[in-house]
C-alpha cells in the first residue's frame, strides 16, 4: 500500500469494502494488496467468495447506502480519510489492522502532529481531574496534540485544557454522536477548534463492546499514552494494553495504594510504565521516540499480492484457530510458516466463512 | 575481625576506643585489625599518635567514665554489643564503618532476625499512617522484624503495629532518651516487647545532625527499606540513600504527584525503587535477598594489619581530601592504589590529625 490521495469514488469504495460484512481488517488489507484497489476487490468479490467455498455471507453494502452515509457526514462537515491517504494519521496507519477509513470532523491537520494520549477514570477524583488539566495544558503548550476519548472525567478535562493548542477525540459511536450527552458543548468545541474521528458509521450508537475497539484508536493515534487515574479492569487499562501492543510508550500517574482509582496506574508502573509527576516527565520519557513511518511494508503485514497458499498450510491455520481470538503472531509461531502466507491463509479462510479477523491483529474460528 | 563474644572488660575497651575523640570509624576498625583487640590499641595509643605526627588531640575517655556509662545503661536494663559479637546485628555489621558498639534495650534476639525498615513522614497523612500500620502488621505476621526510628507519624505507627511480632527502634540520642516526648508509652512498650538500639552515649540528647547518622543504622539493621511517605529533602530519603549505599533494597509507596508528601517516594520509584502497594509486594521484592554475611573480609575493608603505607601514597591521599566528606571509593579511584592501603593511609592521617573519617565510609580533611 502506497501513501496516496484517493478520488472521491475510490474513497467511497474503500468505505464500502470496509463496511462489507465478512471482510475483517486483515482480509481487507490483504485483498487490497492483492488487487491494488478497493474498487477492483469489490468488482471481483462475488467470484472470490464463490472460489473460497461460499459459506461466507459476504455482502457489500450498496453504492447508494455508502453515498447516503457520505452525504450525511458531509451535512455536519465531516469527511472521510482512507488509511493510505497522506492526511490519515501516520501513527494510526502504522498499527496492525488500522481502521481502513475514518470519518473526521474539525481540523484534520492535527492528525499528523506529534501527539500524546491522555486517558483515565470517568469518576476521577478532584486531584485526578486537576492532574489531567495541568498535563494537557502544559503538554499542549510544549507542542503536543492531546488525544483522548471525550468521556467524563479525565478525558473531558484533557480535551478542554488543550482546545487552544490542539486536541483529538476518538469516538466509539458515529462521528455525529454526542456521548456522553452532557458533553454537547465540548463536542461542538472539538468540532470547531479541535478534531473528532470515528471509524463507526454515521448515526451509529456505541454499545459496551465498541469502547475497547475505540480505545485502540486512541492509543494508535498517539506516540505515547499517559494514564491518569485507572481502576483495575478499567477501559484506560485496555488503552494501555493496546498502546503496548502497538509498540507505543505507556506512562502513568501514581496514586495512593489505598485509592482504588490508582490501582491500575500503579500496576502499570510496576510493570515498567514511566512514572509521571509532571509534563516534563512525559516530555523526558518521549525523548527519542521516532514517529512510526507510514511506508512500512504493508505487503509483509497483510500478505503478498497473489500469494498462493498451499492447502496444507490452509488446513494448519484452520486448526490453529479457536473461538477465542488468537494473535496472528501466535498463529504464525504455531504453524511455523511465513507471516505473509499465514495472513493470506487467514484472508482465504475468512472469505470462506471459516475464520473471522479482528481489529488489533487477532483471528478466531467462525462460529 | 572474627565473630567473637567479648568479656565485659574487652567490650568496655571497645566502647572506650569508639568514644575516643580523633578515632573515626575507619581508623577504629583499621587499628583493630592491626592490633587484634581494642585493649591493645588503647595501650599503644599515645605512642601511635606521637608516631603519626602528634597534631591529633586524640584522647581516650577514662576507664571510670566508661564504667559509669555502662553502669548508667545497666540501671535501665540496657547492655552493650560490640560489632564483632554474635548478638550484634549481622546486617548492621556488614555496612561500611558500622557503629563499633551499640547500646541495646529489650529483646536483642530481634537483631538477627530477617527485618525490613519502614520509615516515612512525621506529618504523615491519615492514609500514610494507615498504610504504615497495615504494612507493619502484615509484614510482621509474615515473620519480618520491623525497624524504624520511633519518630512521630509513619515510624510510630510502624512500631505500634508490630509490637506483637517484633520491632526495633534505632534512636539518635542515648538509649535512655525518649524522643519525641509524646512517645513515652511507645518507648516503654519497645523496651518491654521490642528492642531499642543506640550508638550514642547514655544521656546524650540528639541534635539535628545526629538523625542522618541514626538513619544509616535504621537502613543498616534491615534487609530492605520501605518509604511510606516522604517529602523532598526529608530524612526518609536520607535513609533510602543509605540503604542504597549499603547495597540494600529500597522500596516506596507511591502517592499523588499533587501531594507533597508523596514527592520523595515517587522520585525513588522513578529511580528504580520497587513500587509497593501491599505487604505482598514487599515480600515479592525481598525474595532472593541473601542476608549479608558477618564474616566479610574486614581486613579488606579496613586495611590490612600492619600495612606499610608508602610516603607518596600518604601524600596523594592527603591531597585527595577536601573539607567536604568524600567517599572512600572515590579516594581509591583518585589515588589509584589498593583499597586496603588507602584505608591504612586514612587511618594514619586521622591519627596525625590531618583527616577525619566519618560514619558511612567517607573522609574529609581536618579543618
Amino acid at each position: 500500500m502506497k501513501r496516496l490521495a484517493l478520488t472521491g469514488g475510490e474513497r467511497a469504495d474503500w468505505l464500502r469494502l470496509s463496511r462489507t460484512r465478512g471482510i475483517g481488517p486483515i482480509t481487507f488489507f490483504h485483498l487490497l494488496e492483492q488487487y491494488g484497489s478497493a474498487t477492483a476487490v469489490l468488482d471481483d468479490l462475488p467470484a472470490l467468495v464463490r472460489k473460497a467455498g461460499g459459506k461466507n455471507e459476504t455482502k457489500a453494502p450498496s453504492k447508494s447506502d455508502i453515498d447516503r452515509e457520505i452525504e450525511a457526514a458531509g451535512a455536519i462537515g465531516a469527511t472521510y480519510l482512507a488509511a493510505c491517504e497522506p492526511s490519515y494519521s501516520a501513527c494510526l496507519a502504522a498499527i496492525d489492522a488500522p481502521p481502513p477509513v475514518i470519518a473526521v470532523r474539525g481540523d484534520k491537520r492535527l492528525l499528523n502532529k506529534p501527539s500524546v494520549a491522555l486517558v483515565g477514570a470517568r469518576d476521577a477524583s478532584a486531584v485526578g481531574r486537576r492532574m489531567a488539566r495541568d498535563l494537557a495544558r502544559e503538554l499542549g503548550q510544549s507542542g503536543l496534540v492531546i488525544v483522548s476519548g471525550m468521556a467524563r472525567g479525565v478525558d473531558g478535562e484533557a480535551h478542554a485544557a488543550s482546545l487552544d493548542t490542539g486536541t483529538i477525540a476518538a469516538l466509539a459511536g458515529g462521528i455525529d454522536q454526542i456521548y456522553p450527552p452532557e458533553h454537547g458543548r465540548l463536542y461542538a468545541q472539538l468540532a470547531e477548534r479541535g478534531c473528532l474521528v470515528s471509524e463507526s458509521p454515521v448515526g451509529y450508537i456505541a454499545g459496551a463492546r465498541d469502547f475497547p475497539r475505540r480505545n485502540r484508536v486512541i492509543s494508535g493515534l498517539a506516540l505515547a499514552t499517559v494514564i491518569v487515574e485507572a481502576a483495575e479492569r478499567s477501559g484506560s487499562l485496555i488503552t494501555a494494553r493496546f498502546a503496548l501492543e502497538q509498540g507505543r510508550e505507556v506512562m502513568a500517574v501514581p496514586g495512593s495504594p489505598l485509592d482504588p482509582r490508582a490501582k491500575g496506574a500503579n500496576r502499570l508502573i510496576k510493570q515498567g510504565a514511566a512514572l509521571i509527576e509532571s509534563a516534563d516527565d512525559v516530555l523526558y520519557a518521549m525523548e527519542g521516540i521516532a514517529p512510526p513511518t507510514f511506508d512500512e511494508p504493508f505487503a509483509d503485514r497483510y500478505g503478498a499480492p497473489g500469494a498462493d497458499v498451499p492447502p496444507a498450510l490452509l488446513r494448519a491455520v484452520r486448526e490453529a484457530l479457536s473461538p477465542t481470538p488468537t494473535r496472528v503472531e501466535e498463529i504464525v509461531r504455531t504453524v511455523d510458516a511465513p507471516h505473509r502466507l499465514v495472513l493470506a491463509a487467514l484472508a482465504e479462510l475468512e472469505l470462506a466463512g471459516e475464520a473471522v479477523t479482528h481489529v488489533g491483529g487477532t483471528a478466531s474460528r467462525a462460529v
